[in-house]
């Protein structure tokens, strides 16, 4: 970023978001020195402010909401380098005003790159995008113009394929970075890095040697005070379409070329195009939903509510990599426990030496994959029991990052996403192939559940593991959910 | 053992093997309840001691050598199982008062089966077993015979092929307990449930993904009080002809059918048969030979001494499984860490998709079989470094037994083989053709280092890793000492 200047600009820099994630993350960026110098930051929202109310608003936010122990030195250092606009979104007189205060703050700097992040409700998306076209503000004439999207992208197929018209109306896709700050988390990356930089474990990463892989996010929490969006969206808008297909394509890629966005992008989507298709019977078969008991009573619960809180997936893959292994995915609120894992049981040793002395079958070896809490790598092998014989022991090979990087502060994703965002790295932010294949996925499984007929929604107790059916979706293929691997 | 007795005989009772090791085993086994009831011990030495007194001594030994918190109650118990004869193993006619004794202690008992246990100096071991054949003590008639026997198994090729003919003129192959205590270890069967018990090492077990294997058996003491012998017989000898060729056959044989004696020992045999032979140049080329600084003065120890107390070895195996990857061997006396490991450093990943990142190449990745101290297993592999970009670091996957079992009491390797011997299983003893083929192995090497152009035996400082030359044995192929895996 020689001989060059670059200003963020973020709508709805009022917002919750911005409050407790954009900011915290561009201060930590700037006290890194991690940004260019030449840098500045544009907060957009309706009310008015001063700049200096702003910067003091943001300031009261980042001691109150980051959970960073900020010192007022380093933010004064930073709060010179921020600037606020009023404007309204959906006016289109804000984006021209918005274009000649950037004037006037890149008045005396080389050319201007621009990047916008749109930090603003759904419904406010296609305004937003529409006036950052009317505006001439997407037009790259001095440098380059950029857009940040946040999720949802789009409620179904329907609408996101909308929506991604809509944004190539004004941007070119290269331009587009959709963020999932799943993507962000050093944990998620990792699963790169264990996969492609380890030569073990690729070898045994294919039908020939994985019996299942089960791919968890369970949350304790019941939806709280998200319940008015949530009975809007539901279990699979909310996690399954993005979150848990996106840690689906980092299981199954096969492996990029290189780590540039295109090859690992295309290897996603590739992946994500791979997955059997159901009709809406298959859909059913295929998967389990349910509702926590006490989900009605929540505050902005339709008393009538059929929106699942609870997901089980069995989907397969078809290419010669994983014909055959069943990827299960399963995300819920008000479960048992807080766990994000991916497991792996390997099939069972072709044969069982052993198995005279103990009488028994032996245990598979698991892989597990902990995104959190106690972030880490669990691989379940057999030992010899001590004593005589040879009765065999499972056991766990660990890791924790905890232990590992425990004098090291790991950046937030939103750090990671953004620095990325500015140095036009795409291959963290999501293409927009990939949002429509993943609603293609899970479309069956929207429309059987929201259908006339949806009977499907199978009410849980708050704080177990799910509707009991989900154990029947895996017992039938003599599967388990490795409910308690790495638990310690 | 329904309707039947046994009668277990130590040769050389009051020797520091039976005192130390066999007597607070069966002390164990008895205790454990592992032995059958109608069970005697006689022991036999040269001095002339009552029952009770040698019951006494026993007990003094148990208390003050064995490391075993024994209670006198349970010894008492013991104790009347334990029974004394005198006699010089070199006179035919105390086999003939052992055989009368036996047959006293053996009335009113069903017919009694016999345990010879050879715990004698190697120059005895010809006239005991002479005697054993003469008395007719060896003879199958009222119940089984069997022979326990200890290394050292020759003092070379030839001087083995003679001991063994010697046996065979009195005991059929499969009467003959040939022990090595190394595979008593539970750690050590361990390897066997290691590679055999898991569905995912086994695939990576070979030329594919192995680039080298290593296997240490360091120690920090030097000679010490066994100079005398050790000066006889060297390194080669102590160390690399029995237990560093026993973990090799573990590491490199083919998976047996089942754990039976035959086929266990038929797969050992083969690995050892497949290892590529040496001329006493090609042994020369691919061995380092080391004394340690002050062996000379040990007293014991010839003034003009060149007995090797260090050995690096490179061998292969020509089979289709390890063509062409060196399994390195390393043992040695006064050396800077005590340690027993079979480190396996596996191939650098096909393809560094990350190195662009880093600007290196990839480590590789390690497994670690840890036998002493801290038995475990240590797994080294690559994780993201925490922060922007993709670099990586190796980490460890570690199990430690310690930590697993740190309840139970790991059995001593003598009670798991008596306990064997007794029942005859003789999976953990080795097969006259295991130890020829030994022999044959490192006797040009042997050749080479006694003959008159020794030049071969270099120096090393005590607490080091041994001569400067053995790392030039591994990195003329590209390759280290994995010195620090699992160190912490």
């Amino acid at each position: 970023m020689q001989n060059s200047s670059t200003s963020l600009v973020i709508l709805g820099a009022t917002g919750d978001l911005a409050r407790r994630k954009l900011l915290p993350a561009l201060f930590q960026l700037v006290c890194k020195g991690m940004l260019p110098a030449n840098f500045r930051i544009v907060g957009m929202a309706r009310s008015q402010y001063s700049d200096d109310r702003f910067r003091e608003m943001m300031w009261q936010d980042v001691q109150e909401l980051s959970g960073l122990a900020a010192r007022k030195k380093d933010w004064n250092a930073f709060a010179r380098h921020l600037h606020y606009v009023r404007g309204d979104l959906q006016d289109l007189e804000a984006f021209v005003g918005l274009g000649a205060r950037l004037e006037v703050l890149e008045t005396e700097t080389p050319p201007a790159h621009r990047l916008f992040y749109l930090s603003v409700a759904p419904a406010l998306f296609p305004a937003a995008v529409e006036n950052l076209g009317h505006s001439g503000l997407a037009v790259e004439d001095t440098g380059w113009r950029r857009v940040v999207i946040e999720k949802p992208f789009g409620h179904d197929l329907n609408s996101a394929e909308q929506l991604d018209r809509l944004v190539h109306q004004v941007f070119k896709e290269e331009q587009v970075y959709r963020i999932d700050h799943y993507l962000g988390k050093e944990t998620v990356q990792n699963l790169m890095v264990f996969r492609f930089a380890n030569a073990i474990f690729e070898p045994l990463w294919n039908r020939n040697y994985v019996d299942n892989v089960q791919i968890s996010a369970t949350e304790e929490v019941s939806v709280r005070d998200r319940a008015g969006y949530y009975d809007q969206s539901g279990v699979i808008r909310d996690m399954v379409q993005n979150h848990l297909l996106q840690l689906l394509t980092l299981v199954a890629m096969e492996p990029p070329s290189a780590m540039d966005a295109d090859s690992l992008r295309n290897n996603k989507v590739e992946a994500l195009r791979a997955i059997r298709r159901w009709d809406m019977a298959q859909a059913a078969q295929n998967s389990v939903l349910g509702q926590y008991g006490g989900y009605l009573d929540e505050a902005g619960v339709a008393p009538d509510s059929r929106t699942a809180t609870y997901a089980a997936l069995r989907l397969y893959i078809d290419n010669w990599r994983w014909q055959g292994v069943p990827f299960y995915l399963r995300t819920g609120k008000s479960m048992k426990k807080k766990v994000t894992e991916i497991a792996i049981p390997f099939r069972q040793p072709p044969h069982l030496m052993f198995a005279g002395e103990t009488g028994e079958t032996l245990n598979s070896n698991v892989l597990s994959l902990r995104l959190q809490p106690d972030e880490g790598v669990h691989l379940k092998f057999e030992v010899k029991a001590p004593g005589q014989g040879m009765g065999t022991r499972s056991e766990d090979l660990e890791f924790h990052y905890g232990t590992a990087f425990k004098d090291q502060i790991i950046p937030e994703a939103y750090e990671r996403l953004l620095q990325d965002a500015l140095e036009g790295d795409t291959s963290l932010f999501i293409r927009n192939d990939h949002i429509l294949e993943a609603w293609r996925i899970v479309e069956p499984l929207i429309k059987e559940s929201e259908g006339v007929a949806a009977g499907l929604v199978q009410p849980y107790d708050a704080g177990s593991w799910g509707p009991e059916a989900s154990k029947g979706l895996l017992s039938r293929q003599g599967h388990m959910w490795q409910e308690n691997t790495g638990s310690h």
